[in-house]
């Protein structure tokens, strides 16, 4: 269907999480410049991974990259300090309304988080499901926990809303995912 | 002059560690690496961040980035953990062998350290004189100190020689700046 640009936006506000046009990253980038500029956390997006071939130099001060390629990231995507506490996490999205397909993280950012945990650090795992309108944040030791005790190649929703913390969706932050970590390692700052 | 590869490799492994050929940034990430490997922390260096502007795809599994471009850096290039603390560090390297230029370090890089030490986290700087042959790592603490009392556009390599640990380069890790560390943070862990 074809609407005028404002209007289409105006419907797309309207419905739901999925359709709002913004991501999940953009919404926990957000979050993090909210946090910085309180100075409550400093947690940031790292950069994604790039293999660099070959950069023209237009002039002394310009680089232009004019081959890369993405490479596949070796930790998980955010990382900084709360509370004087190492923080790590992944932030996925996924369509189903049912589960959340392990397969969407790497297995290496499984180990990551694993040893983040082993070090003393607090790591977890973000999920939005989209479709639901639902954001989720689950422990690492939990989804280790899974991973350990299933077959399953997916994590059902149940698992979620028993373990893990609902994250609302607000103005500022646009999603305070502290809260949860507040409340999920409540006993451990 | 044009010697054979081999040999040139031979007389450039002998003179300095400025003609080694290896970077800071190829022996830290190597004794990054070694870190890992060993388990004793999990520090990596941040992905360069990257603008990217056009993408082409060949096929359906490959993207091919075409046009992209260098971004500014807002944080320091190195964070991760390390006995349950939260370690953020920016690493340069210096020819000149009486001081370290302040400017190669940016101003918002500089805040970022003194945020991530106001928040709990271990902050400094790892500075190689190359043409000295001589790496040291210098504490948040002491680089924000020299700033605010000091008009001087560069710390003279005394103020690392008194204030700083001078690491050794060895086999494995290439760089033990943990050592410096355990020593500078001594009683902090």
């Amino acid at each position: 269907m074809h609407y005028p640009k404002g209007i289409k936006k105006q419907i797309n506000k309207e419905i739901t999480y999925a359709n709002r046009g913004m991501s999940l990253e953009e919404d926990l980038n957000e979050s993090n410049e909210y946090y910085i500029i309180i100075d409550r956390a400093i947690i940031y997006k790292k950069p994604i991974p790039i293999q660099i071939n070959k950069v023209n130099y237009p002039n002394r001060h310009d680089a232009k990259i004019i081959e890369a390629y993405y490479k596949v990231p070796s930790t998980t995507d955010y990382n900084g300090i709360y509370k004087g506490k190492y923080i790590d996490f992944e932030a996925k999205e996924t369509t189903s309304k049912t589960s959340f397909p392990l397969p969407n993280i790497h297995v290496h950012q499984i180990k990551h988080i694993e040893s983040i945990m082993r070090h003393g650090g607090i790591g977890f795992i973000i999920v939005s499901f989209v479709n639901l309108s639902r954001i989720y944040l689950l422990k690492g030791e939990d989804l280790i926990e899974f991973i350990n005790n299933n077959k399953r190649k997916s994590i059902p929703l149940s698992y979620f809303e028993e373990r893990g913390y609902l994250l609302k969706y607000q103005f500022q932050p646009r999603i305070d995912y502290l809260e949860g970590i507040d409340e999920l390692y409540r006993g451990e700052f």
